[in-house]
């Protein structure tokens, strides 16, 4: 055994590299496209090299030996030491920009430098902004930059233990005392206490309180406040503030969620965010102007949530493809040496749908991030219409991209195998990492039945022959037809089939939701015992969606700026997507559209031949996703592939490795194993 | 704040006693039906009273805010106390029994005493085990009694680090040396080094190695060979054993799974067992007469892993459920309180059907179980024809309820929010103990190629006119149709429908296989390329068979045994289920089977009525399981329903809560905050 020394070959898997050399396509070309342009590509790289080369070997898997208190402190010590490196990085490279600092702390690279996430993350990314969009320009001064520079460190303290999609069920209140010019901030039981907030349990000295405003017993609804929490020399929590954090969770294992009571804790006036909502020195209230606005937050979150969640699918499906290339095993054919698990149809079935569907919701956001940037233009023009569409579209969009990849992620970690079991792979961590999307910004459910709603509107309208924005458009081309028209192997076709079923799907419900009513039900009643509908109807709305956006990405005028070459193997991808997509939504598609068993055969043919020339490209497609090495953290799928070199290494760092006798055999298994039981 | 104190009442949740007072059955009839009689529910209770009435408060979470090492050190200490404490139960209320000792090492009492497992479950479970099935009278007296008594602690040592489910494949091999009457076991590669065992890390100090058997260099398959590893005074690591754990899991953190790399490590000819195949001390080989006789041991592995998978997947089910009647969200009709979440109907879609379908599988399970305690009374006289279709039949069980259930566990952990991404929810400790069972003993996918081949084995017989077995007759009573009859509401047809639609995919994969040898492609070929279609008949094979079970437990002459309240709630799960199967399978019936839109609305107005009628009872239903609350170990889902006093107190407990300040405020984040970034 003695070539076990030197665990890692600074070779690449032969395997692994047959498939590089057998790419169809240029990588560097998907790559470049993927980016955004050479130049972004370019500069990522740099990025990466500078950033993670002087990583300690097992930065990235260290933290999992470790007990609770020791993962939150060697995080602490990791994000100061990256705040320094990125700063000056930002400054060497971008001056004044915003993408390595403080964007290296919650963009893919930060996956790199904190496989565990961090508790600073919240503070970055909603703190220092809610501060910028709805803060006066003095609070912007005042409290802004300190936070933009980390003098201070806040968080975000909206959801309560017994209160989260249902903002208005808050109960944390904010009494403005007029004698003293001051907001009194109370938690009137235990499930009013804050829960979850990134970072407020041992790091965060100020929160972005969300309260339930009133002003000599008056409500006025839900306004945010600016709360001091912990002393700023000694970080003793002040007084009043009951502080501390959640405990351990399922993922993101530094994020140091906490707790927070406030026991009548007073704060200045001035301390409300006050860009919209105000509140005067004499207690007068001024409603916001713009609760509009509002919506453009929303969706800007859901859509920072659609493109992490699918760079997380998409780096669980480099990390399975890589491995499926390496593992050998069950011939095919008998007497012949095992095939590359790549090469069992079952496998490619596991594999290539989900690298298909994270492009899927990848450009479905850049799309998304286009019509946002027209919206907000549109919008600080005075224009409203396009926003409810953008709405119920970014929600659709979390939904679908969260829920889908949540499954896929799970679903491409059981096709490794048992080694997919083990934190080493980090699938378990990424699903980690990306499940909690599926609740937080509006859990799922409760979104998919605004888009119902939304949907059954919008289809009450149509009825009633009312203008109609164009998302919900498909309504009118879908029902000028008689039936569905003859089937063809057109990708139209299938986007018109799904059209038609969501069409239908909401008719539906329109139709029951209208006949509990009819029957004596509430709306609210009616609403309930339509849910199951609803939803199923909001998914397609989603679907056909995806899909469309999809199509035109691949097939409109962007193809012109790509080769030949690559756009074949983008139609392919996009090929895979939409009979997936057919195949998997037959249950509601056959109810409305009668496909003969020659379609059937025809579309189960179409998968397997999509499938058959997805084989050749799919580890170079992973390739093109340009994930760092660190950013995988995965044994599986490196770049180089060697795969059991770097299982059996990282087993060899495993803490309890270091001795060959545990102390707990003295104390108690050699006591057990000698007794007369 | 001061109602903050003394955290947890001592009453129950009113919401929660609410819906136990509104049961419209006999909930200890229930539970005395579900655990076999009244005697064993009262013999349960006796037990779970004396092992957990002493344990510690926090017991089933302090490991959670531990080190590795801590936690394996500290559950090493829990398996010697409650070793002592097992067998001394043992002997007082069944002398000679094993259903306390060694049962409370594995059995569902042990997810009280070692939530996150323990490193001597697979002594007890394979080690003790195969010693007794395939060891001769002397070598289970000689280890036999020892790895009983705990004297010694083994491991089975079969997976290697690139050989899993292909057993044939694995490469340890053992050489035959006549001069000194030894085996010699050697490693002969990186890939060869055993992976996985569970205590094979630190706590076993024998292993029962699977190995290929050489004599003379002429290979005599893979055989079983006790190998002692550490010595048994002072635990280290014997001459040319390369020993240590794998490094850390999504799950069964205390299992202390391990590597071995054997360097010609000696052993006598008699540590093989030779029950059946023997090698003589001339060096003789004689093959064993009963290869068949090992199904029976995959069979009774697979039955096992069944009956845990459904009781963790009703353990989640139990938490959601208690937790959706406690918690409150969303109104449904404005201006009225918030209601409790079971109320929305998309939540009583989430809960019920992972009920009925833990249910099925559990009543499957036991259906099983008696065909093979008969399967086993004929083996023993020698009849072996019922054993091909018990084998395929546990397959399709394993495969579906480890599917159905870890895919249910995790959409129950979803079902609650936020607050299932704690740990102290547990639902994700669950999961993780769950989920392991879909890649062992048989990975689900390649389960499901076998089932496909066996079928369409099965399926050229039928063709021929041959005899089938019996789980096969339904390829007649389907084929004998024109068409399928029209649809109705009975359960019957549901069931009709789903072996019609079974065996349809059956014909097509056969079809399909055929065609491609017919076209030149070679047997291994054609399978790998129908491997979609062979996977997914395998899948309906067994819904059938589960949805018939289901059925004949429920209705059969069993019902006559309980009162007809009973009855009537158990009729009202086997319809959701029934209902629910269909609604998930829609898109193969619906290419067999023509169902109107009448047929389809209908089909939700059942599964709507279904929930609705399930809505009463769903508390009791999960009472009647019986779930102790050491079991469960969830904040969400105690029996008294305390859900945020739990949640808080859970938290106050976190090590990092145990001091208001970190300690790396002083050394990293303070500087971070005092610095002009």
């Amino acid at each position: 055994m003695s070539h076990i020394k030197n665990l890692i070959p600074s070779t690449v898997n032969p395997d692994l590299q047959k498939e590089r050399t057998g790419a169809e396509f240029d990588v560097e070309e998907f790559s470049a496209w993927w980016h955004g342009g050479q130049d972004k590509l370019k500069r990522k790289r740099e990025i990466e090299e500078a950033i993670f080369s002087d990583l300690e070997d097992g930065y990235g898997l260290n933290h999992e030996y470790m007990s609770h208190e020791e993962v939150y402190n060697s995080t602490v010590k990791k994000v100061a030491e990256a705040a320094v490196k990125l700063k000056a990085l930002q400054n060497k490279l971008n001056p004044g920009g915003t993408d390595i600092w403080p964007g290296g702390l919650y963009n893919a690279q930060s996956y790199g430098l904190f496989p565990a996430n961090h508790p600073v993350a919240t503070h970055i990314t909603m703190f220092v902004d809610v501060i910028k969009g709805q803060g006066t320009a003095e609070q912007a001064e005042k409290w802004g930059k300190a936070a933009a520079n980390c003098n201070i460190i806040g968080t975000y303290a909206q959801t309560e233990l017994a209160h989260g999609t249902n903002v208005r069920g808050l109960a944390t209140r904010a009494d403005f005392d007029p004698k003293t010019d001051e907001f009194v901030l109370n938690t009137p039981n235990l499930e009013a206490y804050k829960w979850w907030p990134g970072g407020l349990g041992h790091t965060a000295n100020h929160a972005m309180v969300v309260a339930q405003l009133y002003i000599a017993d008056v409500h006025h609804g839900v306004q945010m406040f600016i709360v001091p929490l912990r002393d700023s020399e000694t970080h003793m929590p002040l007084p009043g503030v009951d502080i501390g954090e959640v405990g351990k969770k399922l993922g993101m294992a530094s994020v140091n969620q906490g707790f927070l009571g406030l026991d009548h804790v007073r704060i200045p006036r001035t301390n409300m965010l006050m860009k919209f909502a105000k509140v005067e020195r004499d207690g007068t209230f001024k409603a916001s102007p713009a609760s509009r606005i509002n919506y453009l937050t929303m969706v800007y979150t859901r859509c920072l949530i659609v493109s992490q969640n699918s760079m997380l699918h998409l780096a669980a499906a480099t990390i399975a493809t890589r491995y499926s290339a390496v593992r050998r095993q069950s011939p095919i054919e008998p007497n012949q040496p095992e095939p590359q698990i790549i090469d069992h149809v079952t496998q490619r079935l596991k594999l290539f749908p989900e690298i298909a569907t994270g492009i899927a919701y990848h450009l479905a956001t850049e799309y998304v991030w286009e019509m946002y940037d027209q919206t907000v233009l549109e919008a600080n023009n005075g224009k409203f219409e396009r926003l409810p569409d953008m709405h119920i579209l970014s929600c659709a969009l979390k939904v679908l991209c969260t829920t889908d990849g949540c499954a896929g992620i799970e679903r491409l970690r059981l096709s490794t195998g048992g080694h997919g079991y083990l934190i080493a792979a980090n699938l378990s961590n990424i699903y980690g990492n990306a499940v909690a999307a599926y609740t937080y910004e509006g859990e799922n459910t409760v979104l998919l039945l605004q888009i119902g709603r939304a949907l059954v509107k919008a289809w009450a309208s149509f009825v009633e022959q009312k203008p109609l924005s164009a998302s919900y458009s498909y309504f009118a081309t879908s029902m000028q037809l008689k039936e569905f028209p003859k089937w063809d192997d057109s990708w139209q076709c299938i986007i018109k089939a799904l059209q038609y079923t969501a069409a239908h799907k909401t008719r539906i419900a329109f139709e029951n939701l209208a006949n509990r009513m009819a029957s004596g039900q509430s709306q609210g009643a009616a609403a309930n015992n339509t849910g199951i509908e609803l939803t199923r109807a909001a998914e397609l709305h989603g679907r056909q969606f995806v899909c469309q956006t999809f199509l035109e990405q691949i097939t409109g005028a962007k193809a012109q700026k790509r080769s030949p070459a690559l756009n074949r193997i983008l139609e392919n991808v996009l090929e895979l997507f939409l009979v997936q997509t057919v195949l998997n939504n037959l249950n509601d598609i056959l109810r409305f559209i009668n496909l003969s068993d020659a379609d059937l055969r025809s579309l189960q043919k179409r998968l397997e031949d999509a499938l058959e020339r997805f084989r050749p490209n799919a580890v170079a497609i992973c390739d093109g996703f340009g994930f760092h090495d660190r950013v995988l953290n995965s044994v599986l799928g490196s770049y180089d592939g060697n795969v059991y070199p770097r299982l059996f290494d990282s087993a060899k760092r495993s803490t309890m490795n270091q001795k060959p006798v545990q102390t707990s055999f003295e104390t108690h298994l050699k006591p057990l194993m000698k007794a007369k039981l």
